[in-house]
């Protein structure tokens, strides 16, 4: 179906649902009737460590759950497993392919003007080196206009880029799109200062794109340290030489799955709240605040609701969507199973993809109205969101996730889970991000936050509205 | 000498020179005699770069800069040549004997619950194993306490200390003692959750101890990640094994050098205020923060007098100790070379070691009155202190250094340089405390604050008095 007309059929049939509901898009929620379960809720969440517990599990038992991995497989069998004793219903496992990057031995020796190893990280979907690697001075850039600037100077070159963090962003352009710059004007291979705030000698890794037409270079992550010592020598005109080895290869597409269980609504079961995160992370460390702890609070929230008996008026279903790092495949492949007609009967989709600190609240994107009737939610939360944070605290306006994206392309209002993660890229796709860095306490008070709003979302009377 | 009597002699004559001096031990110092030197320092330290590009070039040409390694010798002859070429008088090195550990290949391997390697330093002093490693089921203990509560469970065991970082002083026990306290209880290997605040999957080495007719059992650092976890699986019941291998060995003792530079005092030569740090390094990153930014410092800070033409009354000497980190043979060396006569003739000895981040002043140790007369000297440091700090800025009571511990316990009154650094313990004998740490302007305001204390001790008319 044409994506505009899709669109339109949506936005329309989100009207027309939102006028049946009889209740005005503008009207706040009055959140008296869910007072008595939010209570419910809180206080089962806080009773245990169960969510913590599981977390930590998954991430010492399975290690990273790379898209392709073995490990992620059996982390996958192990979560539907357990869903299936959870009591959960149409626990299922989604087939998705997904691509099969492997690592491979890789290493980045500086051989001038003294010889060291810099730790490293090869970027996902990176093209590999010979065994002998490749070897040239580099060429230490601080921005894509510089290299254009200085483009003469790069051919047979490693280009470095040596961007310091500002936001993800802005930043994240030169690890995703690095290597074609590079190559445009000549360079053998390319790397990239880690995308990072804090660095303790620390490779972050990530996924990075090609271009058709432009020669495919291999391109890496190397430490701040190891960027700002490469600056310092060219700076001092030392003419520092790299060699660069990667043992990097894309094998054939690989069967994976998301992961769904629901609890069925008991009035209107074909109307969805979806609440979810993506279960694949990258090929090192644990994958804990991205976005293993994610996936298992969405879980435990749906888990805590069956336990209670609380059985709302719509459908919720725990999604843990497969290879969102390189390639958001299964977000495209359950949205693709659910079709239009059932983008318009999801009344809202949540996901946890922020890292799992303390909760700070959600953050809505939705049709005119959707925010203003979530936002009273937000006092059945207080209870367990943060007294203090440099972001607001609350349910606050914009948000989403990268997994639900394709949701709310066709009008499902989308809402993502807000923590205090002035951390998250501290840790983010590199080896540090493990089981030590979650907070038992915070995972189960996100787990009473995640379990409220899709409750309230699940058995409000009247449906979110549609559109954009 | 026997200690005490040598102790005596030297308290003797401190009480003589500072009767002789004709000034009260208590009476503060008059500093306006020294402000308009103090302006000409700190506008010569932040008119430029200089320090803190020479310790960046120090950093990045040489490396570590460890106990017996060519980069350290390599590093203490430019260090020399510098220090000729600007002009400081009776430059030297003095030979110094110190030990030769050597890492080797090393690795650590969790094979169960699943098969992942850890990272890991050996710690210095350590012995290595045979090329198959050490394999064994663990013992995760967090205090020496545990372990004694459970030495029927260790035989045969590897025990891994899974201490948090409260103190460096308290935490660093099972670092340096860690070994002896495992293999008198039959472990096969220790390991040590590495002594930091803060992990990036980031291991720290540092040295350790065995004890005679104790066996000798390898003793390594894991990081706080994966100390967290195996204790985790511990917990569990799930029996982690893991295959320690070091090659680490210790072949016999090499030459290395204190580097020695002096502006002579116009007045009194034979007086001398001794300031400096230690130029070795461990064998990772590039000891930046330990210690190679302080012999920076205090080297900078003498070239700057004498490039100021500020000849004072006493002699400075600029003490750039080897060996501080597995040995202390370069402090033992200076201080056997000057003797009980040397002791004597130190006005003041300063050592910077704690790191080089904004500076908040020194820290004095000395009898009674030394403290009270320095005191007064942080009127001239104002304008280069932080203006806002977490610990007191100024001049405190108590501080010295482990390089000048041997003058002072011959009643030498000692300076600890003091700078905000909460961060220490973050980068402490890791590849992480490398040249980026370094902030130029922060560099530059410590060699004002340092060049200030050593020349105004240097040209005041009393001597400091010694003993305790």
């Amino acid at each position: 179906m044409p994506r505009l007309f899709c669109v339109a059929l949506v936005l329309a049939s989100g009207l027309l649902l939102g006028l049946a509901s009889g209740a005005s898009a503008q009207t706040p929620l009055d959140v008296d009737p869910y007072r008595e379960a939010a209570s419910r809720i809180i206080e089962a969440a806080l009773a245990d460590s169960a969510a913590y517990d599981r977390a930590a599990y998954m991430g010492d038992t399975f290690g990273h759950r790379f898209s392709g991995s073995q490990s992620l497989e059996d982390a996958i069998d192990w979560i539907l497993d357990e869903m299936r004793a959870d009591g959960l219903e149409s626990v299922r496992g989604q087939p998705v392919m997904v691509p099969a990057w492997i690592r491979g031995q890789e290493s980045v020796l500086m051989t001038h003007p003294r010889v060291e190893p810099l730790a490293m990280l090869g970027l996902g979907g990176s093209v590999g080196t010979t065994a002998a690697g490749v070897e040239a001075e580099v060429l230490v850039v601080g921005s894509f206009d510089e290299l254009t600037a200085r483009a003469s100077e790069a051919e047979g070159k490693i280009v470095v880029y040596n961007v310091p963090f500002t936001s993800y962003g802005r930043t994240v352009a030169y690890r995703t799109q690095g290597a074609i710059a590079a190559a445009k004007v000549g360079a053998v291979a390319s790397l990239v200062r880690s995308v990072g705030p804090v660095s303790l000698s620390t490779p972050h890794t990530g996924t990075m794109s090609y271009e058709d037409g432009v020669p495919r270079i291999p391109h890496a992550a190397i430490t701040v340290e190891a960027a700002a010592m490469l600056q310092r020598m060219a700076d001092r005109g030392e003419a520092p030489r790299l060699r660069v080895t990667m043992g990097a290869t894309t094998a054939p597409d690989r069967l994976s799955r998301n992961v769904i269980g629901e609890i069925r609504g008991r009035e209107s079961p074909q109307e969805v709240v979806v609440i979810g995160g993506h279960i694949d992370s990258w090929d090192v460390g644990q994958g804990m605040h991205d976005d293993g702890g994610g996936c298992v609070v969405a879980w435990e929230a749906v888990r805590l609701l069956h336990d209670l008996g609380l059985r709302p008026r719509r459908t919720i279903r725990v999604v843990l969507w497969t290879n969102e790092e390189n390639g958001l495949r299964g977000a495209t492949t359950y949205a693709d199973s659910v079709g239009a007609s059932g983008a318009a009967n999801t009344q809202l989709a949540i996901e946890s993809d922020g890292g799992v600190f303390e909760p700070i609240g959600f953050g809505v994107t939705g049709s005119s109205g959707v925010f203003e009737t979530l936002k009273p939610i937000e006092a059945l939360l207080a209870p367990v969101l943060a007294q203090e944070a440099s972001q607001p605290i609350g349910i606050v306006s914009g948000g989403g996730g990268a997994d639900i994206g394709p949701l709310m392309r066709q009008g499902v209002p989308g809402v993502g889970h807000r923590t205090a993660n002035e951390r998250y890229f501290w840790y983010h796709h590199t080896a540090a991000d493990t089981v030590d860095k979650l907070d038992a306490g915070h995972v189960q008070r996100n787990v009473a936050a995640m379990a409220i709003l899709a409750y309230v979302a699940a058995e409000m009377p009247q449906r979110l509205p549609q559109g954009e």
